[in-house]
C-alpha cells in the first residue's frame, strides 16, 4: 500500500485520477490539494464520489506531500517544474499530468508554452510516460511526464509504420477530433453548452501545443526530423479523441501484421480487424487504445484510425499505469475497466 | 462460482449485464442467446466487450439454459412468461428485466401490455425485486420480477413519505425524465439521434405502461389505492431518469430525518442534504438512487427529486444487486462502481 | 422605417435580436453598444452574422440611442432601470428584455434582484409585454417590459384554465425544463458543455427569481393571489422551454374548446389537438407557443404541456413582437419564421 | 408564380424543402407524394409545419406532378431515373436531389449504387447542379443533378486549387465530419440517438458513394484523373458538414486571393479571412458555405476548412438555388436565410 497524493485536484484529470485511485487496492489517497478550493470536501465538488472520496482538498503543503510515495500533477502548466524538485529530493517520485517536463528541447517549450522553464535540469531525467514506448524506464524513473491526449492517439497510431520505415515522414497528417473535456473545466465562453454543443470546429490549425510533442516521438522512432501537420477539432462528445492519420507508403507491407505484432502483449492497446472502424464510445472510461488500419481503394495512402478516451488513456489512466509501473504493480491494477456502452 | 444464463442479450439491458457480469468474481457467464444473431461473437456486436466477453450468441437452448443457477431474461415482454416456468422445474432461478411478472392483477396486466398472459400462475410466487423494500423475500425467491426504470427512481422517492402517512395519497404527482436508451435499442424513427437530439418533449401522458407498476407499489406502502398523474418525458441523455414528485403534506414532519432513518442502511440510496440538487450524471453508470427532499418556499407541497442510471439502478445493475441477494453474496458484489463524471 | 438601438447586445438574446432584425424591413439597425467590445465588428463575435450585419459595437452613447425611434436593453438585470428614464425623456421607446420592471411590487423586485430599484417611479407605467394578455396597453406603451422565458410558456398554459375559474388556484404546479442558452453567454463552469450534456438536473427548487413573476401575471388573472410551486430544470438543448403544468379541476368544463377559443386570433400561440405531445424543436427557432391539454386517466388532474423557444418566444421574437404593436406594423412582421427541423 | 412538385417529402430533405418552398414568394406548393403516407397532412407529420403547409401527401399521380413547372425527387436513389423521364416529356423541369444522375459514367454509378441506371440516356443531358461550376448550364437544363452533401463541401473548398494548378492533384485528402441528418431518417440502430450521441466514428473509409461524385468534379476541374483518399466520419451533431481538406503545393501562390476572386461574385460561398476557423454552426439552416485557408507552419501542406447545412447547402437550399436559377428568379429567393445561431 502506498500513499499517493494530488496537487491540483479540482479539474476533470483530477477527478478522473479519484475515480481510479478510489478503487486501487495498492494506493491511499493521502491528500489532495488546492489552493481555492482547501477546506471544501472533495464529494461537495464531485458528488458522483460521495461515500467514495472522504477527505478535503487542503493548502498545497509541501510536509503532507513530502510523505507521500508519490504525487500527481493535475496542475496547469508551470506548476509541476516549480514544485517537482523538492519532492523528488524529498524521496517523493512524481508523474506530471501537465506538460511541464514532456519537451526535451527547452527553448521549444518555452517557445510553445510562453514562459521561462523553473527546472530545466530536471528534463533530462524525466521520462516520457508512454509505456507502450517507455516502459522500462518508467519503471525506474523518479519523475514521470504524463502524454498529452493527442499525442498518445496520435504516436500510437503512427509509431508501427514509422518503427519499420514505411511511410514517408516527411508528410504525415494527423486529422483529429476531440471530445470537450480535453479543454478543462475552465469556465471559458467557448467551451459553453450552447456554444460547442451541436457545432464542430478546427482550431489551432496554425500551431498546437501537442505539435512539437507529436512530433518530437515520431522523430525519435523515425531517427530523423519528421514533418507533421497536425489539426485539431472540437466535437460535441463529452470524453474522446479519434485521430485520423494519413501517410503515404514508401514501401509494401502486411500492415496489419505489424500492427498486431507491434502490440501483442500491450494490455492496453486493441488492434482492431483490418477495415473496423473504431468508435470513441467504444473506450469510453476505459484506459485503452483501439486502432485500425486501411488502405483505401487499395491506394498508396494508408489511413490510421486511432481512439482513446482523453481523460484516461490520455490522461489519469495513463498515469495510472505509469504509477503501476513505477512501483511494480500489476499493470491493469485498478484500471482494468470495461468501456460503459451505450 | 455461479453459472448465469441470458436469454436475448442484444439490447442495452444485455449489454449492460455484460459490462458488470464481466467482472463479477462470482459468477461465470455461461451462455446468452438471441435468435437473430446466434453466431455472432458477442464482442463483434459490442466492441466495448473485447477482451472481456469472449463468447458467441447461441440459439435459445433449454439444455444449456436449464445447466444454469440463474438466468436473466433481458427480453421484451412476452417472453419470460412462456420460458421461466420451465427453468423454474429445472431448479434455476429466474430474473426477469421486463414486466411480465410485475404485476400481481392479470387483468390489469394483460390490459395495459396487450396481450394474455401465459403463466398467471407464476405471479403469485414472483418476488418484486426492489431490495428497499422485499429483501428479505428477495433473498429465497425461485422468481424475480426486476422493476421498471420510472417505477425504482419514483417508488423510491415516495415511499418515505407514504409509509409515515405524511402526504395525501390521492393525488400524488411524477413529473419524469429519461434518457433515450430507456426506449432500447430498437431502430424507431423517433429515438434517431436527430429526431431525439436538441429536443424535448413528454410522451405517454394519457397512460404509460409504468403508471400500473408504480401505483401498485405505492399502494402497498399506502395500504390503500393512490392517486396518481405520472407523466414521462423524453429528454437528449443516453443514461439517466430524474423524477420529480409532488405530494401535498397532510402532517408537519422532519422530511430530512425521515428519509434518512428510511435508507440509512441501504447501500444503493443516497439522501442528500436537505435543498440538495441531485444530477444524473452524479450516478451515470453506478447502481446507484440520489434524493433530495425540498419543501420550497415553506408551503405545504413537498418535492422529492431522485435520479438513477435508469440501465444500472433501473435495470440490470439492480438485477445484480437481487442476484447477490438471492445467492448470499455481498450485496455490493460486482456492481461497487464509481459513477464516471463528467 | 423606424431606427432601432440595442444596448449590450454581446449575449444570446442580443444576437437573435440581431438575426431578426437583420431582416426586419420596417426597422434600420442604428447602433448596438456594449462596453467591453466596442470596436468589434459584430460579424467577428458572431460569425452567422457576416454579410448580414455590418456595424461595429460602440460605447455606450446616450446621444447616439437618443436618436432612436426604440431602444431594446439586452443587458444583465439592474442596467435598463439605470438607463431607460433618459431615453423615454428623449421620446425614445424602451424595450427591456431583462427583468427590470417585470414586477410591479418594488420590495418583492429588490428582494429577488437583490439590489434597489433605480427607478421605481417608472413600474407603474411599464407595461408587461405578453401581447396575449396586454396587447392593447402594449399599443400605446413607451416602456414595455419583455416576459422572462419561463413566465411566457407557464402563463401562456394556465391562462385559460385561471381565467375560466376552473382551477384550484391555490396549489398549482409548474415544472419546467429549459435548454441552457437560457442561462445565458456568461462564462461559468456549470453551463460548460461538459458539465451540462448528458446530464438532467433541476436547479432553484427553493426559489428562482420567475417564481414572483409568473405568480403576479397568474394571481392577475384570477383575481387574487395563486399559490404555485415552480420547479426549474437544466436540460441538454441549446434552445427550448417546455413547461408541464399540474392544476386541480374545481369545476368541469371542454378544456380544449376553452383553450381554443382563447387563443383563436393569436397569430403566435398554437393549441394542438386534445393529447398532442408538443415538442421544443416544433418551434426551434420560432416565435410560438404550442400548448397541448390531457386529462390523463380522467381523474380531476388537468395536465398542460406548452413549449417554446426560449430565445425566440421567450426572449427577442417576443421583442420584436412587442416593438412591431408598438408601431403599428402587422404583428407578424419579420419574426414570421418556420421553424428548423430536424 | 410557378408550380412546384415534391416526389417522397417524409424524409429530412423534403422537410428542409417544404420549410424553404412555404416562404418562397414564387412558388406554389402543388403536391407532395408519398407512397406509404398518402392521406397524412404533412403538418401532422412535421409539426413544425402546422399553420404553414396545409396539403396532405397523396399517391404518387402522374398527371397531378405532370402540371407542375418543376418537380423535385427527394426520394432514395433508383427513383427519379425510373420517373423523371415521363415529367420531362410532359414539359416539367426536374430537380433531384437523389444521386441517380450526378455521374456520368453509367459503369461506374451502376458499381457503386448496386443497380442497373433505368435511363442512361439522360445522363448526358443532365446537369451537375453547382451553381459555383454550371451556373449558365443549370439555367437552361430541363434536368438537374442536385449534388450531394460531401461532395459539395469538398469541391467548394478544393476547386480554387485545382482550377489554378497549384496542388499536387495525384495525392488529395479529404477528410470529413457529417452531422446524423446526412443519414436520413430512416430508422436504423446505428443512427439511434443512444448509439450516435457522445460518440464519433469514421465509416465506410474502404469506399464511400460520393467518392466517385468527388472525383469527377475535381478532375473535370483538374483537366486529369485526380487521386483522392475520402475519409467521412460520423459527429453528434443533426445538421452541418465540416471538410478538412489536404493538399501539396505544388507552386507558390496567393491563396487567400485565389479563394476572394474565384467566389467573389457567389452569393452562397464566404470566403473568411485566412486563419479563420469556420464552425458548422455559423450555417446552420442556411444556403451558405462558409471556407477558410492555412498553410499551417509555413509548411508546403495547404489545408483547407469547408462548413455546409448538409440539408441547405448540401441538399434542399442548393436545390432551390438550382430552381431560381433555372427559372431565372433573384438567385437569393427564398433561401436569403440567416444562420440561426446559438
Amino acid at each position: 500500500m502506498i500513499k499517493a497524493g494530488i496537487v491540483g485536484g479540482t479539474g476533470y484529470t483530477g477527478v478522473e485520477l479519484l475515480r481510479l485511485l478510489a478503487k486501487h487496492p495498492d494506493v491511499k489517497l493521502e491528500a489532495i490539494t488546492s489552493r481555492s478550493d482547501a477546506g471544501t470536501k472533495v464529494s461537495e465538488m464531485f458528488p458522483s464520489l460521495r461515500g467514495r472520496v472522504d477527505i478535503e482538498f487542503v493548502q498545497p503543503a509541501p510536509e503532507i506531500l513530502a510523505g507521500c510515495d508519490v504525487v500527481f500533477f493535475a496542475t496547469p502548466n508551470g506548476i509541476a517544474m516549480k514544485e517537482a524538485k523538492m519532492l523528488l529530493e524529498a524521496g517523493v517520485r512524481v508523474i506530471d499530468l501537465a506538460a511541464d517536463f514532456r519537451i526535451r528541447d527547452v527553448s521549444a517549450w518555452e517557445k510553445w508554452y510562453g514562459m521561462k522553464h523553473a527546472s530545466p535540469e530536471l528534463l533530462e531525467e524525466a521520462i516520457y510516460g508512454l509505456p507502450e514506448v517507455n516502459r522500462e524506464a518508467i519503471s525506474k524513473a523518479r519523475l514521470v511526464a504524463n502524454p498529452g491526449c493527442y499525442p498518445t492517439a496520435v504516436q500510437l497510431g503512427f509509431l508501427p509504420l514509422i518503427e519499420e520505415g514505411l511511410v514517408d515522414v516527411d508528410h504525415l497528417i494527423a486529422d483529429a477530433k476531440s471530445g470537450v473535456s480535453g479543454a478543462g473545466k475552465k469556465a471559458e465562453t467557448g467551451f459553453l453548452f450552447s456554444e460547442a454543443s451541436d457545432n464542430f470546429k478546427a482550431y489551432g490549425v496554425s500551431g498546437h501545443r501537442h505539435l512539437p510533442e507529436i512530433r518530437q516521438g515520431l522523430s525519435l522512432a523515425a531517427k530523423k526530423e519528421v514533418g507533421l501537420t497536425f489539426v485539431p477539432h472540437l466535437t460535441p462528445l463529452i470524453r474522446g479523441i479519434h485521430a485520423t492519420l494519413y501517410a503515404r507508403l514508401a514501401a509494401d507491407a502486411d500492415l496489419q501484421g505489424i500492427f498486431e505484432e507491434r502490440y501483442r502483449d500491450e494490455p492496453f492497446v486493441d488492434v482492431m480487424p483490418m477495415g473496423s472502424h473504431p468508435e470513441t464510445r467504444s473506450v469510453r472510461g476505459a484506459n485503452l487504445c483501439r486502432l485500425a488500419v486501411h488502405r483505401p481503394q487499395g491506394s498508396d495512402t494508408v489511413v490510421v484510425l486511432s481512439v482513446i478516451d482523453n481523460l484516461v488513456k490520455g490522461a489519469a489512466g495513463q498515469a495510472v499505469q505509469n504509477m503501476n509501473i513505477m512501483f511494480g504493480f500489476q499493470e491493469q491494477t485498478g484500471i482494468d475497466i470495461v468501456p460503459i456502452l451505450p
